[in-house]
Protein backbone atom coordinates (compact mmCIF):
# COMPACT_ATOMS: atom_id res chain seq x y z
CA UNK A 1 0.00 0.00 0.00
CA UNK A 2 1.64 3.68 -1.03
CA UNK A 3 1.63 5.57 2.11
CA UNK A 4 3.13 8.53 3.04
CA UNK A 5 3.22 9.73 6.48
CA UNK A 6 3.53 13.43 5.96
CA UNK A 7 5.52 14.62 9.33
CA UNK A 8 8.23 12.00 8.87
CA UNK A 9 8.79 13.73 5.07
CA UNK A 10 9.39 17.27 5.81
CA UNK A 11 12.01 18.96 5.40
CA UNK A 12 13.87 22.28 5.11
CA UNK A 13 16.59 23.74 2.63
CA UNK A 14 18.10 27.22 4.26
CA UNK A 15 18.34 28.81 0.94
CA UNK A 16 15.02 27.98 -0.91
CA UNK A 17 11.70 26.26 -0.27
CA UNK A 18 12.49 22.42 -0.32
CA UNK A 19 10.35 20.20 -2.24
CA UNK A 20 9.40 16.54 -1.52
CA UNK A 21 7.71 14.41 -4.04
CA UNK A 22 5.19 11.76 -3.07
CA UNK A 23 3.18 9.38 -5.77
CA UNK A 24 3.69 9.74 -8.81
CA UNK A 25 1.61 8.66 -12.07
CA UNK A 26 0.97 10.11 -15.70
CA UNK A 27 -2.04 11.30 -14.08
CA UNK A 28 -1.11 13.01 -11.21
CA UNK A 29 1.91 14.06 -9.04
CA UNK A 30 1.94 15.03 -5.17
CA UNK A 31 4.62 16.17 -3.22
CA UNK A 32 5.62 18.82 -0.27
CA UNK A 33 6.43 22.26 -0.91
CA UNK A 34 7.95 23.31 2.49
CA UNK A 35 8.76 27.21 3.54
CA UNK A 36 11.07 28.86 5.90
CA UNK A 37 9.86 32.23 7.25
CA UNK A 38 10.46 34.80 4.20
CA UNK A 39 10.92 32.02 1.65
CA UNK A 40 8.86 32.00 -1.58
CA UNK A 41 7.70 29.86 -4.83
CA UNK A 42 8.09 32.27 -7.53
CA UNK A 43 5.05 32.99 -10.10
CA UNK A 44 4.67 30.14 -12.54
CA UNK A 45 2.07 28.43 -14.52
CA UNK A 46 1.50 24.45 -15.55
CA UNK A 47 0.28 24.02 -19.09
CA UNK A 48 -2.79 21.87 -19.16
CA UNK A 49 -2.27 21.09 -16.01
CA UNK A 50 -4.57 22.28 -12.51
CA UNK A 51 -3.26 22.74 -9.31
CA UNK A 52 -4.39 21.83 -5.61
CA UNK A 53 -2.69 23.49 -2.38
CA UNK A 54 -3.26 22.19 0.95
CA UNK A 55 -2.01 23.72 3.87
CA UNK A 56 -0.80 20.82 5.89
CA UNK A 57 0.49 23.60 8.49
CA UNK A 58 1.48 27.53 8.99
CA UNK A 59 0.05 30.33 6.55
CA UNK A 60 1.44 32.47 3.77
CA UNK A 61 0.28 34.63 0.95
CA UNK A 62 -0.73 32.86 -2.46
CA UNK A 63 -0.90 34.55 -5.72
CA UNK A 64 -3.65 33.43 -8.18
CA UNK A 65 -3.51 35.83 -11.65
CA UNK A 66 -3.89 39.16 -10.25
CA UNK A 67 -5.32 38.22 -6.57
CA UNK A 68 -3.45 37.55 -3.83
CA UNK A 69 -5.01 36.05 -0.40
CA UNK A 70 -3.24 34.90 2.62
CA UNK A 71 -4.45 31.33 3.68
CA UNK A 72 -3.71 29.37 6.84
CA UNK A 73 -3.73 25.98 7.95
CA UNK A 74 -6.70 23.84 6.56
CA UNK A 75 -7.70 25.49 3.55
CA UNK A 76 -7.48 24.31 0.01
CA UNK A 77 -6.77 26.53 -2.88
CA UNK A 78 -8.06 25.12 -6.61
CA UNK A 79 -5.44 26.66 -9.68
CA UNK A 80 -6.62 26.05 -13.09
CA UNK A 81 -4.36 25.05 -16.17
CA UNK A 82 -2.64 27.47 -17.46
CA UNK A 83 -3.05 30.71 -14.58
CA UNK A 84 0.15 32.24 -13.29
CA UNK A 85 0.75 31.47 -8.91
CA UNK A 86 2.58 31.59 -6.46
CA UNK A 87 3.63 31.33 -2.61
CA UNK A 88 5.09 33.89 0.24
CA UNK A 89 5.61 32.37 3.21
CA UNK A 90 4.60 35.62 4.72
CA UNK A 91 3.56 33.92 8.10
CA UNK A 92 6.10 34.27 11.35
CA UNK A 93 6.71 30.12 11.63
CA UNK A 94 7.24 27.28 8.97
CA UNK A 95 4.69 26.58 6.04
CA UNK A 96 4.19 23.26 4.66
CA UNK A 97 1.45 22.74 1.45
CA UNK A 98 0.69 19.69 0.33
CA UNK A 99 0.58 19.95 -3.89
CA UNK A 100 -1.51 17.38 -6.33
CA UNK A 101 -0.53 18.45 -10.42
CA UNK A 102 -2.92 17.01 -12.27
CA UNK A 103 -2.10 15.71 -14.76
CA UNK A 104 1.50 15.26 -14.67
CA UNK A 105 3.61 17.63 -16.56
CA UNK A 106 6.15 15.53 -17.05
CA UNK A 107 4.64 11.91 -17.51
CA UNK B 1 -9.54 32.85 -5.74
CA UNK B 2 -10.88 29.23 -5.44
CA UNK B 3 -10.53 28.26 -1.65
CA UNK B 4 -12.28 26.30 0.57
CA UNK B 5 -11.78 26.20 4.09
CA UNK B 6 -12.23 22.66 5.02
CA UNK B 7 -13.19 23.19 8.87
CA UNK B 8 -15.99 25.16 7.59
CA UNK B 9 -17.12 22.36 5.10
CA UNK B 10 -17.32 19.05 6.82
CA UNK B 11 -20.70 17.78 7.37
CA UNK B 12 -22.14 14.03 8.86
CA UNK B 13 -25.13 12.16 7.60
CA UNK B 14 -26.52 9.82 10.32
CA UNK B 15 -27.30 6.70 8.09
CA UNK B 16 -24.15 6.60 5.91
CA UNK B 17 -20.67 8.75 4.84
CA UNK B 18 -21.04 12.06 3.82
CA UNK B 19 -19.56 13.44 0.96
CA UNK B 20 -18.54 16.67 0.18
CA UNK B 21 -17.97 18.28 -3.56
CA UNK B 22 -14.89 20.99 -3.51
CA UNK B 23 -12.91 21.66 -6.77
CA UNK B 24 -13.91 20.04 -9.97
CA UNK B 25 -12.48 20.39 -13.55
CA UNK B 26 -11.41 17.94 -16.71
CA UNK B 27 -8.39 17.04 -14.91
CA UNK B 28 -8.95 16.26 -11.07
CA UNK B 29 -12.28 16.30 -8.68
CA UNK B 30 -11.66 17.04 -5.09
CA UNK B 31 -13.70 16.17 -1.89
CA UNK B 32 -14.23 15.30 1.31
CA UNK B 33 -15.83 11.93 2.62
CA UNK B 34 -16.58 12.32 6.23
CA UNK B 35 -17.70 8.93 8.50
CA UNK B 36 -18.78 9.38 11.69
CA UNK B 37 -17.40 6.03 13.69
CA UNK B 38 -18.39 2.44 11.91
CA UNK B 39 -19.59 4.14 8.67
CA UNK B 40 -17.89 3.00 5.63
CA UNK B 41 -17.15 3.72 1.86
CA UNK B 42 -17.78 0.34 -0.03
CA UNK B 43 -14.82 -1.20 -2.06
CA UNK B 44 -14.84 -0.01 -5.55
CA UNK B 45 -12.58 1.04 -8.08
CA UNK B 46 -12.23 4.17 -10.41
CA UNK B 47 -11.23 2.63 -14.25
CA UNK B 48 -8.62 4.81 -15.72
CA UNK B 49 -8.14 7.59 -12.72
CA UNK B 50 -6.04 7.29 -9.44
CA UNK B 51 -7.06 8.47 -6.26
CA UNK B 52 -5.37 10.55 -3.77
CA UNK B 53 -6.93 9.99 0.49
CA UNK B 54 -5.57 12.79 2.86
CA UNK B 55 -6.50 12.17 6.61
CA UNK B 56 -7.94 14.94 7.58
CA UNK B 57 -9.07 14.08 11.23
CA UNK B 58 -9.19 10.44 12.71
CA UNK B 59 -7.97 7.59 12.12
CA UNK B 60 -9.99 4.20 10.05
CA UNK B 61 -9.18 0.84 8.05
CA UNK B 62 -8.29 2.07 4.24
CA UNK B 63 -8.64 -1.75 1.85
CA UNK B 64 -6.46 -1.43 -1.44
CA UNK B 65 -6.69 -4.78 -3.30
CA UNK B 66 -6.04 -7.30 -0.60
CA UNK B 67 -4.58 -4.83 1.49
CA UNK B 68 -5.89 -3.76 4.61
CA UNK B 69 -3.95 -0.87 7.20
CA UNK B 70 -4.57 1.44 9.52
CA UNK B 71 -4.37 5.05 8.91
CA UNK B 72 -4.46 7.89 10.98
CA UNK B 73 -4.57 11.83 10.44
CA UNK B 74 -1.48 13.37 8.72
CA UNK B 75 -1.56 10.31 6.54
CA UNK B 76 -1.54 10.19 2.51
CA UNK B 77 -2.64 6.56 0.13
CA UNK B 78 -2.27 6.85 -3.24
CA UNK B 79 -4.76 4.16 -5.22
CA UNK B 80 -3.68 3.71 -8.93
CA UNK B 81 -6.31 3.61 -11.28
CA UNK B 82 -8.27 0.19 -11.68
CA UNK B 83 -7.68 -0.84 -8.28
CA UNK B 84 -10.20 -2.01 -6.02
CA UNK B 85 -10.24 0.59 -2.64
CA UNK B 86 -12.81 1.30 0.13
CA UNK B 87 -12.92 2.71 3.84
CA UNK B 88 -13.96 2.04 7.09
CA UNK B 89 -14.25 4.61 9.80
CA UNK B 90 -12.52 1.79 12.77
CA UNK B 91 -11.57 4.80 14.94
CA UNK B 92 -13.51 5.99 18.42
CA UNK B 93 -14.06 9.56 16.55
CA UNK B 94 -15.14 10.94 13.38
CA UNK B 95 -12.90 10.57 10.44
CA UNK B 96 -12.78 13.50 7.81
CA UNK B 97 -10.78 12.61 4.39
CA UNK B 98 -9.80 14.73 1.77
CA UNK B 99 -10.25 12.67 -1.51
CA UNK B 100 -8.77 13.55 -5.31
CA UNK B 101 -9.33 11.71 -8.40
CA UNK B 102 -7.71 12.76 -11.47
CA UNK B 103 -8.93 12.91 -14.04
CA UNK B 104 -12.86 13.24 -13.35
CA UNK B 105 -14.07 10.43 -14.14
CA UNK B 106 -17.55 12.50 -14.77
CA UNK B 107 -16.15 15.42 -16.54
Amino acid sequence: MDVYTLNEMIRYQPDKMAKVDLAASPHLICGLNCFEPGQQQKVHAHKGADKLYYLVEGSGEFIVGEERRTLAQGQLLFVPEDVEHGVVNTGAGRLVVLIVIAPNPHP
